[in-house]
């Protein structure tokens, strides 16, 4: 879970099972934090938060918390069953290298076996980790063909631990999600204007009250249907515009597939939420266009012909654009 | 996709859009295939199939067809939300490894990104690909640490792939995995009773039919509720053991949380469909004891204390017990 633990692990650092939930009324985002329990680590995970912003609190970096991935509904409380987003996490981990190049500390608060910055230029692949390998001479080496791109990411990546810029923080459930968000937040709030928050993971909308869920795995009915009853996720921009974290800058993303609702959608969050910038994309078009929306304008981002021949990445192109509002911000303020 | 291809690719070969759907009667097991569409890229996987049964026609060995992962049913055609299985594929991948040091060529139909045969022991850590490579001079090696057990690891996958004994084939909805399994039955049957299915994926029992989908993003509503409203998922178990493959022998696995009802669902699945073995477990155990289930019988297998100590994986228990089945399954007919 750790960025600076050295030994990888082989088994997952998140207890999967759900705390029991006491009551049963209607959830909204003032009581959320009472009438759900936090995860058990949590606390581990708001010491290694502090550690990482007191270094750079000393090294002058801005911080930028970098949220991506999907999180997951769990539909029984011993989990077989849940209702996932679709997200492999390449915006946010993508987006984290960029800012680390681009002189930002990063906390990547991601879910667990998503893709990871550095990473995941090894990661689900189609293939497999071992066909990055040969033997020679009775050891392991890296085939030839892959060692020079390897080396270059291997470097940043050491780059980015010995100088502690990067803390990986895992999660899987929107209950989980939630919580170390809030606690990030909270704690950012120390950084005054210089925490930014740049929001992409895929947050649920929909979820299942702990009060409802089943103790154990749904059992298929005669009838053969299965009917899943959801409420509604509150809304944590507000609070996080508002209490936890005023004086940062908040960026969100809203993805659609429907190009006829994009902006609006894009503009109805930052009326609603009064945050600074929503980064709007199309489901089937997100790695080519993405659009920087603020209530007075729209701005397309895309990728040329040349570079996308060139495999550019559009995050090279994102996040200095919202660095520059960055500055603004801390200028403003 | 194919084990062969030499070059690790970064994205994903499955197609995740959906293809149009016709009508809306009612999905049962037999109009099932001729009302949903088979995914795009199906025939090229059935050539690969075929290649590698006449390799083992040929070689003489038995074929295990290791259905491996979760399932997922999409809630929307342009796919953002899913429900999905939970289901690492853990028990799919240590199995087939073992199947592989017992002499059988195995095909291994898989979740897309779940935990593969060799490459399980470094995918899926907690910590990251790079944290296994070190600088040396300018040039990237592996950190001696690992590898000695990389070396052993390495050679096990390169002897599986040098014999053409393991051929990787992804899935991702249901819908795919039940076109594939049917495409794999037919042409296993040719081994006739020297094929094997040992069918350890989570497939769901619920989907949503694709003349119900909706075409974009689910718009949070006024109300604030979401109610899903699935469908049973037809049982092609039946039609697996009498039509696509009624002389190889099928494992079937159940998997539950409530011990009160795992024995007696194993073997309604075996009164029901008529196969030869049910393995049951149970979630919160699975990794420490199984149990075989047929119709006259119960079989506890359990690692012990010992065993457990030493971290031996049951999976190296399981599998020549079920190779002993087979056996007698291939000698009975």
């Amino acid at each position: 879970m750790n960025y600076h633990t050295s030994k990888p692990e082989t088994e997952s650092a998140i207890d999967r099972s759900i705390p029991d939930f006491p009551g049963a009324e209607p959830i909204d985002e003032k009581n959320y934090f009472s009438a759900n329990k936090p995860p058990p680590y949590l606390s581990e995970i708001e010491d290694q938060i502090k550690d990482f912003i007191e270094v750079h609190v000393k090294s002058g970096k801005r911080v930028v918390l970098v949220t991506s991935g999907g999180t997951t509904v769990p539909l029984e409380n011993n989990t077989v069953r849940f209702i996932d987003n679709f997200s492999a996490g390449t915006r946010g981990a993508t987006s984290a290298e960029y800012f680390l190049e681009n002189g930002y500390a990063v906390i990547f608060l991601h879910r667990e076996f998503s893709l990871l910055p550095y990473s995941r230029h090894y990661s689900h692949t189609t293939n497999c980790f071992l066909d990055y390998m040969i033997e020679e001479n009775g050891k392991v080496e890296i085939n030839p063909q892959f060692s020079d791109k390897m080396l270059t990411v291997l470097r940043k990546y050491n780059n980015a631990k010995n100088s502690k810029s990067l803390l990986l923080i895992p999660f899987t459930t929107v209950n989980q999600y939630l919580f170390t968000l809030r606690s990030c937040s909270t704690l950012l709030e120390k950084l005054s204007t210089k925490a930014l928050f740049y929001l992409a993971a895929a947050v649920s909308d929909f979820f299942l009250p702990m009060s409802r869920l089943p103790q154990h795995k749904i059992q298929s009915q005669a009838t053969g249907k299965l009917v899943v009853d959801l409420e509604q996720v509150p809304k944590f921009l507000s609070r996080l515009v508002d209490d936890w974290a005023p004086r940062a800058m908040i960026v969100s993303f809203k993805l659609e597939t429907d190009d006829n609702i994009l902006i609006s959608k894009a503009k109805g969050a930052l009326e609603k939420y009064q945050h600074q910038l929503v980064i709007g994309n199309l489901l089937q078009t997100r790695k080519r266009e993405v659009v920087f929306v603020t209530l007075d304008n729209e701005d397309w981002i895309r990728l040329s012909d040349d570079q996308a021949e060139k495999a550019m990445e559009i995050e090279e192109l994102i996040i200095p654009k919202v660095i520059e509002q960055h500055d603004s911000w801390i200028n403003r303020n």
